[in-house]
């Protein structure tokens, strides 16, 4: 990354990667830096994974990945033509933001919100507003009225881990009739409110999501989006005009199962929810500001303790958590929801830190 | 596929997408139509995705895939940091049209090969120009020097098979010294030279392989390109600006021990290479002409039936080839090397179908 390259195109000179949060391995750490879900996968998609471990791996897997998405579209009350899927929902972003948007017309998202957005933007060259987000990081909802190229919106929001409602979505969809608004679930399994119930109702709504967050698997590198036939179309053209084959066997398969595995799905997200709640308080107890949290991971800021300060001193104490040096945030942290060990062990630190 | 959308971008609405071999899937076939290997993959890479599918499946791959690419390296006599590795070659080529070439300069790639380079160049929106083979298919050398914005050669060529020198390659790389020149090496395990030792030679050196081939892992897709490090960070910076992390856990366990397993893949290309020496005889014995292949697959025509007639009666005889219907091209076939019962199969079927 150092140094340009006379081999380098126009495009490849101008980009600015998005950094992901950081995987270090001096040591043993509390990984709270990656929203990454504490308890293990479904147990019936490992069984499944492990069985197709064999020789048919010599094949390429389904390009059409017919069996999942048919999986999924049974599972979420749709049909598999609405229904596409990718290597993360991070891919299934990058192909949206080249089926659906154009280089001459703003896309509007919120100021402060998931890093790759503007990542996206740039490398496919598409001009962009930001939407200043209220000072209790609330969403602005006529803000994102009249877009010129696109919506796009995660809720809840990352890193503040804010939710709207479907209502106030819908108000958005229905003012910008003929843009595509993306609105990015990655998070929604903790407590927000899907609007994937309104993709038949709304033909310009794409809905993302993932299995890395609410199912355990960001190893697995499985995303999706739900949304009319022409939208689902245009991601493939995409893909198909990139990689045919963008998810292997293993991930095809294991993601389906973990998808039916719904009793286990229940139980760790609520799991995940409780523990939050819980550590929210005692949080509050130390004097930090936990902003309302629909997420796997909280916002928080402390009254006296400046958060890069907090951030360091744990990452000495060996609990990895994730700061972001950006105007506005620069004095919060953001926390994944470990298990309830792993969270009481940060809580221990923060005594010590703080 | 079927209609135009309101909600296409540009972009979204002029591409052409890559269609790949059939899957067909309403009886058993003898599938020779994807050059995928008829041999299992490694015993050892099955074994070690097994064991990886666990509670690790939870927390996110390696985005810089260190320990494959330090495998690769150390395999093929290179550095980690000339090493990039993606979801398949066709992943490892998109990226390399997004971070080696421009719009407006002209890239030259055979105008018989791979159809997946046209498709990148279009939804890249490069422009290119075709070179024509000669009449037997052979590369004319002289007509890739001094390209505008770059070069793309696969070595053996697809679909023809031909092979060219590493002699004729380092001729191409001299007359291109400011433009990089992509040597696709999909098939160069198959009895053509690499140029991989080429690469601390020259600096305009990309070569890109596969997994999918001779590792028989086409399922897992994995591929990788090497080059000097700044050609890596070019492509690892349009890597980390549409997704951190394109290869699972698995698929990464699962390359890494297929690399390691040289006993294996030697054993499995040596009988492939021997069935096409012997297929190609019987072929010429039907009266077929067999372009002389260094590859998994071989491309035939016959003397008086025309290759779509052949291909379809094939298909209905149980066995999937591959028809380009192109100028040029069009009364041949491509053939995978299936096992050696699988190729006697063929040509029982060719017998009746001739």
């Amino acid at each position: 990354m150092k140094r340009m390259s006379k081999y380098w195109s126009k495009l490849a000179a101008r980009l600015e990667p998005y950094v992901p949060g950081e995987q270090l391995k001096d040591k043993k750490y509390i990984k709270l830096n990656t929203n990454e879900n504490p308890y293990p996968p479904s147990p019936k998609a490992l069984e499944a994974i492990k069985a197709a471990a064999d020789g048919s791996l010599k094949l390429y897997p389904d390009p059409l990945a017919a069996d999942l998405r048919s999986t999924l579209a049974e599972h979420y009350g749709l049909k598999s033509s609405q229904v596409f899927v990718g290597n993360g929902s991070d891919e299934v972003l990058a192909f949206s933001f080249m089926a659906f948007f154009n280089a001459e017309e703003e896309v509007l998202f919120p100021d402060v919100t998931y890093s790759f957005y503007p990542v996206y933007a740039n490398i496919f060259n598409i001009s962009y507003r930001l939407v200043p987000l209220a000072e209790d990081f609330s969403l602005p909802v006529e803000g994102f009225f009249n877009a010129e190229g696109g919506v796009i919106i995660p809720n809840p929001n990352a890193p503040t881990a804010r939710a709207i409602s479907s209502k106030d979505i819908e108000m958005i969809l229905v003012n910008n009739k003929d843009k595509v608004v993306i609105v990015d679930e990655a998070y929604v399994d903790f407590g927000a409110e899907s609007v994937v119930e309104l993709v038949d109702k709304h033909e310009n709504l794409l809905v993302v999501q993932t299995l890395s967050k609410s199912r355990s698997l960001a190893g697995l590198r499985v995303g999706w989006a739900f949304g009319q036939e022409d939208l689902i179309d245009g991601l493939t053209r995409v893909k198909d005009s990139i990689n045919s084959y963008t998810l292997d066997r293993l991930a095809l398969i294991g993601a389906a199962e973990a998808i039916k595995d719904e009793d286990y799905f229940q139980e760790t997200r609520e799991r995940i929810m409780a523990t939050r709640e819980r550590i929210t308080a005692s949080l509050e107890n130390l004097g930090f500001k936990v902003i309302p949290s629909k997420a796997n991971f909280i916002f928080i800021t402390h009254e006296n303790t400046p958060a890069e300060d907090i951030f360091k001193r744990l990452r000495e104490e060996g609990v990895l958590v994730r700061y972001f040096n950006k105007p506005g945030i620069d004095n919060y942290l953001r926390v994944s929801i470990g298990t309830d060990e792993e969270m009481d062990a940060m809580i221990e630190k923060l005594l010590i830190v703080l």
